[in-house]
């Protein structure tokens, strides 16, 4: 595929444009322009000739020369790429340890501890690469990275994602203020290192349109409480003299919450110290958010800003269980994040399965409580939900919704090649399941199948991963 | 190792003999009498010749030649066999499939129908086979299993699960009540067919002791409202005659404890129908219990009756959270389940992380509600805990704590041999792992190290699965 024009898939085409919407094209083509890593068309029928599917597309004359075509097989789908919108790069290095303790202890026995050993960008140059193989093999094509405090590591953070040829946000975290010795910096560097990171980070990438290019700069403070009020009003205005993506913590369990509320005593509540530091809006993503209070959300849906909703890391924490219908009732874009190493794996099939126990966890408690669960509120999150929230839902929570999640015309071809027969596939054969192969409609069967894939898969059915329309894994 | 009298396992060797304590021998030395297939002794280290070791273990004279050697490689370990403690496996046909429906719901759509059709034996021969080698494939060196009604699929199920060399409990369901009509049988039909199962599965075993045959019959009302009284009260007969298991369904959520009280109005609780039918004891296993009253639990422990908790079965199907804590501090035996199909998966490791998600969310949503979380009730499970329940703690619940569950010398080598550097393996690499890097103590790296099995590992990592000293799966 590396010298046509346009490539075709042809074969089963699934992705969720609407929250709980599958679209399954049983018999479709997608078509690609290599030139610009962009879809030109989808058609819900591969009997039609390649040219005329492309002329059709693109309104122009195509020859047959000009198309590389990919047939799918029979238990093989194409779908957009995975979307993982709140991880830590560098909590890789204690991937699935710690997880009996309770989040203040577990920062400063593991994380503040192991980040700061970044401060050698000779580690970092060992070791991220190996995590960011980890994350693509997960068929993750665009997550948002916190890095480290350190300006040299976080930029080999970066180029190691860009040769990679994942797409990414990576942040410089901040940390000016109760942070520990060993592991904290001057406001004055906290702004200054952000702003030299910015510079190297787009500088590196010739300044091209925020949508097309691989690495993309974001504002991090860590969270409240690790920044001063100095610290977290320059990089509101950062953000908006560079146009740049926001992330942060927040809410995540009670006794941070007092934390933050003890170190800005000014504000009324933990979502109102980053609103009144122009750091909310519809480009900036707040991890957790399970304990908020309704005036809370009322802030975060006027102002635009996004969830990251990370179960896994909810649970192993004992932070709590964050709704995620009450947010999508109230109209705030919510998507999945691993967490990594709150959460213990980079696998964002794991986080639908694990959003999905969160959510029925919360129906069958509130059920006991005798809380009216009329309307969504009792109905429990569909595969087809899960899906939404790890593709579209993630694509409009990283503010490119226009670009990314769903397999539009237009948006950059980030997809996977998911099959269910790989070797070894935690998936069962459709022969041996009979509540599959008895059904006659093929829209039926896959959707039971979907089902199956996000209960079940696991990397080994994610046989190849897109990025921009370029190949950066392959199973075979 | 076909023909040697003994075998010799050095490296890494870990179990949990008691809930929370891991016994780490980090150069060990483990020995197989291939005759009984039982552990003749075990070593802290493994630098003693390995004819020395048994003349030790065993009093007698060993030569070299009787001997078969197995060294572990540095990032392998042997470890007891998982055990599942409630599973069913006609519901693998659904495998994945369906879990946006409450109990009773998903029980006619899905269950129901799908076990009906083993009244075909034929399908049983072409079924039962692949999912049997899925759930050893897993790890899962003894299962306690639930068939359909049907007396000679029944017999299919156990003669396959012989066949495969893994341990099991295997119950003909009974269901003479309250059932559809195409999927039910007459309360004589379901007392004589259980017998004549009995019987069957016993007579193919030449009657041999308890403890060594590899398939015992186990006595399986499905659930107290899908049997009469006359039929659960033949039943415990039948159980004692034959000195059986028992295994039934208990307390997974509150409509169907109400359709059990319904069904039972003379019964104080849906605990005391079994209980007054004499079910309960101390080879009976009650699957799910999330909804105990205070009695309930009391009834448990006098009557020594063991609990096979299935969270993730209880997370999909929205059933509630389990308290585990609350079991063992009653004395109450607990154990592991997967639940397949109320569950998506046979892996015993995602029980286990499903466990520690059950219980944090239990510990968070109390401290929220103020209550106080003193003494072991607010400490989060651990590793070394959800180890235990998938081995030892499984061992006791299927009252066989004295034969199985830990690698203590006398008992049957049920084992799996875990690499931790698997192709493709899920858990990173020890070297890209600072936390345990860092570490000069290798109990301590160890200790680490079996963490990231616990939140990490899947089925590639389970390299070699032994049952009663044999080979019954291998990845090479
Ligand atoms: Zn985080
Ligand atoms: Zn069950």
């Amino acid at each position: 595929m590396a010298h046509a024009k346009f490539s075709l898939f042809t074969g089963c085409i699934v992705d969720t444009p609407v929250m709980g919407e599958l679209r399954i094209l049983v018999n479709g083509a997608l078509g690609i322009d290599r030139s610009t890593g962009r879809i030109v068309g989808t058609s819900e029928s591969s009997g039609t000739p390649a040219k005329e599917l492309f002329e059709h597309w693109t309104g122009q004359q195509v020859s047959e020369a000009d198309i590389e075509t990919t047939g799918l097989l029979a238990d093989q789908f194409l779908m957009p790429g995975f979307i993982d919108t709140h991880t830590h790069a560098p909590q890789f290095s204690f991937l699935g340890i710690g997880h009996d303790l309770p989040l203040m202890d577990w920062l400063n026995k593991y994380t503040f501890k192991h980040e700061s050993e970044f401060k050698d960008p000779e580690l970092a140059r060992k070791f991220y690469k190996g995590a960011i193989d980890r994350v693509i093999r997960n068929g993750v094509t665009f997550a948002a990275y916190y890095g480290t405090i350190h300006l040299e590591a976080n930029r080999i953070l970066a180029d190691t994602i860009r040769n990679a040829g994942q797409r990414a946000f990576v942040g410089k975290v901040c940390m000016d203020a109760n942070s520990p010795d060993y592991y904290s910096e001057s406001t004055a560097e906290s702004i200054e290192q952000t702003e030299e990171f910015i510079k190297q980070v787009l500088g590196g990438q010739g300044n091209c349109p925020a949508d097309t290019r691989l690495v993309t700069p974001i504002i991090t403070p860590r969270f409240a409480p690790s920044c001063s009020s100095e610290c977290l009003g320059a990089l509101g205005e950062l953000a908006k003299r560079y146009q740049l993506p926001i992330q942060s913590h927040l809410c995540e369990n009670p006794s941070e919450i007092e934390f933050a509320r003890q170190c800005f005593p000014e504000c009324t509540s933990y979502t109102e110290i980053y609103h009144k530091h122009g750091l909310l809006g519809n480009h900036t993503i707040m991890a957790h958010c399970v304990h908020m209070t309704a005036e809370e959300l009322v802030i975060m849906r006027d102002t635009g800003t996004s969830i990251s909703h990370c179960p896994t890391s909810n649970f192993t924490l004992g932070s709590g269980l964050a709704d995620i219908r009450r947010f999508v009732a109230q109209g705030i874009p919510v998507g999945l994040g691993t967490d990594v190493g709150g959460g213990y794996t980079p696998s964002i099939l794991d986080a639908m399965r694990m959003a999905a126990a969160t959510n029925r966890a919360l129906i069958a408690s509130r059920r006991l409580s005798g809380e009216d669960l009329s309307g969504r509120d009792g109905v429990p999150l569909e595969a087809a939900e899960m899906f939404f929230l790890a593709t579209q839902g993630g694509a409009r929570v990283m503010g490119m919704a226009e670009s990314l999640g769903s397999l539009d015309a237009g948006k950059l071809f980030d997809a996977l090649v998911i099959d269910l027969s790989a070797h070894a596939s935690p998936v069962p054969s459709v022969e041996s399941t009979f509540a599959i192969s008895c059904l006659s409609d093929p829209v039926e069967a896959w959707r039971l199948r979907l089902e199956q894939f996000v209960f079940l898969a696991d990397d080994r059915n994610i046989s190849r991963v897109y990025v921009g329309g370029n190949l950066i894994h392959s199973k075979c």
